[in-house]
């Protein structure tokens, strides 16, 4: 439950608009670089690490340049990539700004901006972790930030460009940027299967009326994550949308349909994550519900041992009395008169709390 | 309460774009195809199952085309299909993925495409089973894809065609979809039919009172199943809406008045599925209410035996004490006054309790 | 609660589009039909019931022509009747569907189709009966079909025609076609003015506390009639809408201030079935709160008898032990002293419980 | 809670459209007339209220007249108006129904009709009273309708006209109309001051947790308070923002400012209202709470009782019984161990529920 | 809980339009105004105070010129700095009007005027504090209004300006206008940071089953809170985005990155709030959820105790009785039978609750 707190620092208050501050974890690792180049005959890749593999490509060269950024937390290292590509101060201030929420900007007509989240589900917290990502796509270059994970979420696309001279080797440099987005959603899927698996427990927990306060709790929790994972989908939907009705020269046309697919799918993330939370207020109720029949049963088993035995106790403690002139105490059947008097009062209670069905 | 794992595939995580891998249940049994051919004066069925029955008809053939494929989790015969009528991979894909949600996508100005669900009540499961559809309609040929399912929803369409020259016979391609569209529709109504008496049973038994944990699981269940139906049904509204709107030549304008009315059909579905769904929170607060009153009435019932008892038990218990000198144990009526005492102390109670409607 | 049952009829599925197939309750009287002719200097009308009644008026004649079918269920005649005004297939099935939902459609610019439903209050059923009401426009004429119920809601339209040369018979069919829709709209204020009497019987239960669960059963029937007649009276207002913006020859100018006059109103009845529609939560949680102060003291009685009587009975039980050596049993005032202790107990638990506001 | 009753009436059913009867409670005083004529040299006033002061203005007239109607209860009356400055039969109807929501309604160029509702706060009733004004604005008039209460709202007007040649004398009858709309929104403001105190006291009951019954069944009527004045005012800023945009001859540019301020002005009166609104959930809930815990201190005490003299009283019972051969009776200490042990259930007893928090 | 009351003034019913009436806390310092003129080259500030200090800009002024006016409660000042300005009544209006919800309003085309709020969060009340700003933007000056606080949140913007030729001072007045506002909306994301860390704590509290009316009441206060903050941040956003739609010559195109990064914060916070307002309904339901748990664990314990201990003291009740022939009273292992009795019967009833997993 710490997921929110610090989010935005007091350092930032009132700083110069454009200034490069890393918001976000603190990490120590050095940032890594990687440079790809290829067309559909060839490829080569860079991973020297060193400044220069950034360097802007000229505007003729036959392949297209893919610079993988991986770690924003540097300042020197995005704002020495910042002055090769010519990329606006408010640009950059955005890259390492981890709580920034998805966008697409076009800058002139030359540079397409966008900004989301990679999301990997964290077994062992049972969160959402998020990763900031940001891509910028130029004539003939693709400049992707990434923050430092474990798993790098573009391997599956490198892979491609290795394996064969697929659909993204021949294609462009808005194919490859199609490409990163596209794995990007695909992998929403993936956390969505796993949230689904979660809910699809708690839920079976409740209908069977096993649930305790931390199904609740858990319940709680799945919501905040379903709030958060919507918060940071949602608007990745209304960007691609963008992109289809842009008419910018770096997209070509033959691109269209692959951008509607995207937006598709987007769609049904989106969708699936509206049908889980819709779920959950249902749950709720079914809990409170269950909560309410054990307490009136809880009641019932009271009442019923109440009723039924505290007009015997009464009686016991009539002849308990020590009256000199008691005339049944002295009778010879008195006290079995008194047992049969008894077992009258239990017969008549329990056929009447049978009948109101207590029983 | 299985229905919502395994919804996506981990294996298709990060695979290209455009690749026909069927997502579903597993079926066994072999693909099956059927070609009709027909206009106004004839109609002939080729039933062989064989390959052969899908290639493209001629341009200026006089007939009108029907491709029905009955099984969509052989991807050698979709993509053996889609090499006939030039379908693009990722349209395929779509036709493959049952968990792909309804749309229509118009390819070029010669292919439209649809895809949506059919759904079936399952009886013994409670459940809405539901049917992934793709229809690509041609200049002269629809062809239409289904999962394999006992029953075969196009049938009623089929026997138009083999019993007369009717609507269906003496119209083109255009009509062809459309009556598909709307068989489809109209089974929407018959699951309504069905969802709404298992409604109105639900409801039955809250109104009076006789509902316990299994009805609220029941009511959930439905709910969930009303909101998968929604997410369903809604998006054909909408396809249609755009069928309506498109100037394609693919749909002629004598078709207008039928899609008007297809259009009129699905948003009474929608609107029938809106008021099934808004009675369910008021039938929860309703139960709950009635586990209140009944939890008032057991609380009252304890409390009147307790108000009652206990005083009469105290009583009895003074005069079993063992004091020497206790001056009424010796009286002569000190036993009959006291019987006095406890039925005046009763009767008080009694009216007591009259008074304040507790009784 | 039998009103959603048996809404959609199985032996639909599947037929051809257009189909001209009664769908509502089984009536068994014959269709009665009326012709009035009539123009601001004369009328006449032909009360035969003949179908010769319903043939089209020529497109020259000098009277407006109103033609009223009362009773939709013999197919036969609605068919002849379409015959003669030329109607699409598609609007004879809507005229007999009961089910279908209101709207408004142009077919061609010579007919203005119009179907919505009659409200009328049932007292001794305490719900919305509805009736099914299609009218169509032509150059001179209207043709409006209804249900047959035991009053005729457009006898005060055909009084009005008898009575004098007012404004009704000044103008055209037109006009006619707005009187008629502007009874029915009346009409659904005086169901408001029902349901409103019924809505404050139920508030004044509930505030004065005297609700049990019958009252709360009446509100949720009542929110479902207050449903189902926002559903049925919503699209007659985009209907009106559209209407005042349809450029139509048939609607001449001078209709305009009536039609916003129209539209006004429905919106007012609107508004005022959303005003009722959204106290029944706030009524639903004021019983509930009423429900809940009720247990709670329920609880504090049994409570404060239980905490008084339970030290009581335990000081007499010490007391009734038959141990040989208790020397307090010997003591001449140990009698005396017991009771002066039981009231001292008394009075502190008394002065507990006041303390903390439970007495 | 009678407010609702008797709204529409039934004698209205199926009546001509234009008919002019008064819907209203029911008054007996005649209605008042005054006619007030200014430019930025003079005024005169006349309050003989002859029918004569509501003649129509000459058309070059160098004087703005203001006819204010206090009291639409008269048919004739207003019917004789209406004659007088050619109104529409439709006019007159909304102008005596008090049921009839705010609208803007422009007749032909020369005509421009408002109604609208003044609110007043009745603090013997708790409620909102709500009187029914409209407005018609010509060339060089404003004739106003009012129904008749103690305080004129349109006093403060006519003082600035009385009191000096200020922005009214200046200005044209558009200003005019302008003043009369703005000291109705200054009332909302007032109504809400006072609603708001209101709310502030509930809201401090419920805080303070000292809120019963009658405190929530004033929070609902407060409520539906609230409810009304919303579907009252909301209109209004819609019909200032028609009155921005419509492009009428009879609204000066100049106006243009004030109009916006005045929308402004209405937008806060719907915001603030809306916050109020939104807190009476919270409230609700927050009650329900306290409710719940106030119960659950009931039921410990009740449990704390229970379970520490049940266990004394059996103990003490046991000592009580008859058998001739129980040793323990014969015991020399056998009564101070009975104590002793009983001393130890309780404080056992005591540390137990010290432990899980309930004493 | 006071903070709502009083807000509106009686006084200001029906004044004319355009009254420069300070509405607000009363405030007795005297209004503080300081002057800063500045250029790329040089800059020079007056913080004399005197009126002379707002004296309006020549035309041709070579320097940008802001006026801030520290105070906003003095009418004569606010109009002596109106008139020098030229700006209308209605503008001063909402000047002095600190519940004047924000708005952005162009005055001609020479004047463009916004007014919003500054927030701050005051730990002590925990509360949000908030003061009304006035930004005036003319083509070489800007003018300020604030009210009094300890703060003054423009401090930041003046020393970048004295600091050194930096963005500021390199740009015209509509980047110092939009500075001071990106210097409010940088204060927003603080005041979220001390909620959100407000709201983490309750969180905890609630989840940690800790929670107690005190808990509910400030949840309930946090929520009024963020219900205020997002009417007071709301319509900024929409300010925002008018203006980077207005085409004024005020605002040059350079200026465009900077409000889309602007309005961009702006969407982050709101988003931000709507997170947070989102949890609290959750919340409460946990809350709700963990008091009936809690009551049915109260209501279990005394129901065992009872129905242990009930039996137990009616078998020793029976024994206490008097009556002369009671057989079982004179067997020898009478006594210790009784207590075998009990035994059988008390661990029957601990299997009996272990089985229905009430122990
Ligand atoms: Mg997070
Ligand atoms: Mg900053
Ligand atoms: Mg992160
Ligand atoms: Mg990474
Ligand atoms: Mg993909
Ligand atoms: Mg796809
Ligand atoms: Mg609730
Ligand atoms: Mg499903
Ligand atoms: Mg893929
Ligand atoms: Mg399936
Ligand atoms: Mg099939
Ligand atoms: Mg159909
Ligand atoms: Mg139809
Ligand atoms: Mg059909
Ligand atoms: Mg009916
Ligand atoms: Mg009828
Ligand atoms: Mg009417
Ligand atoms: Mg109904
Ligand atoms: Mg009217
Ligand atoms: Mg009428
Ligand atoms: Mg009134
Ligand atoms: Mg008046
Ligand atoms: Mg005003
Ligand atoms: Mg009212
Ligand atoms: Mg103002
Ligand atoms: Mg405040
Ligand atoms: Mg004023
Ligand atoms: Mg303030
Ligand atoms: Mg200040
Ligand atoms: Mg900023
Ligand atoms: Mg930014």
């Amino acid at each position: 439950m710490t997921k929110r707190r610090h989010r935005y620092s007091e350092k930032n208050l009132g700083t110069s608009p454009g200034t490069v501050t890393y918001v976000g974890q603190e990490i120590e690792h050095a940032t890594h670089i990687r440079r790809v180049e290829y067309n559909a005959e060839t490829y080569r890749i860079d991973e020297s690490g060193r400044l220069s593999a950034c360097r802007l490509p000229a505007d003729d060269t036959p392949f297209v340049t893919w610079v993988d950024v991986d770690g924003i937390h540097q300042s020197q290292v995005i704002e020495a990539i910042g002055d090769q590509y010519k990329l606006h101060p408010l640009l950059l201030e955005d890259v390492v700004n981890t709580h920034q929420k998805p966008k697409l900007e076009p800058y002139d007509d030359t540079t397409m901006f966008v900004t989301l989240k990679m999301l990997h589900y964290d077994d062992s917290l049972a969160e959402i972790d998020s990763e900031h990502v940001s891509l910028v796509l130029g004539k003939n270059f693709v400049v992707s930030f990434q923050e430092e994970r474990t798993n790098d979420i573009f391997d599956p696309v490198l892979n491609r460009i290795k394996a064969s001279a697929g659909k993204t080797r021949r294609n462009g440099a808005d194919y490859l940027f199609y490409a990163l987005l596209d794995v990007i959603v695909d992998h929403y899927f993936s956390v969505l299967e796993r949230v689904g698996e979660r809910l699809d427990i708690l839920e079976d927990h409740i209908v069977q009326q096993q649930a305790g306060q931390p199904t609740l709790t858990m319940l709680y929790a799945l919501k905040r994550e379903l709030n958060f994972m919507r918060r940071v989908v949602w608007p990745v939907r209304e960007m691609i949308g963008m992109m289809m009705r842009e008419e910018s020269v770096l997209i070509k046309a033959t691109l269209q349909p692959y951008l509607r697919d995207l937006y598709d799918h987007v769609s049904q993330v989106i969708e699936t994550l509206d049908s889980y939370r819709e779920l959950i207020p249902g749950l709720m109720d079914l809990h409170l519900s269950t909560v309410s029949n054990r307490m009136n049963s809880v009641m019932k088993t009271l009442t019923i041992f109440s009723a039924i035995f505290m007009p015997l106790t009464f009686i016991v403690g009539v002849y308990g009395m020590n009256f000199e002139h008691m005339p049944e105490l002295s009778w010879h059947y008195g006290y079995y008169t008194v047992w049969g008097i008894m077992g009258v009062v239990t017969v008549a209670l329990v056929i009447y709390f049978k009948k109101r069905g207590w029983m």
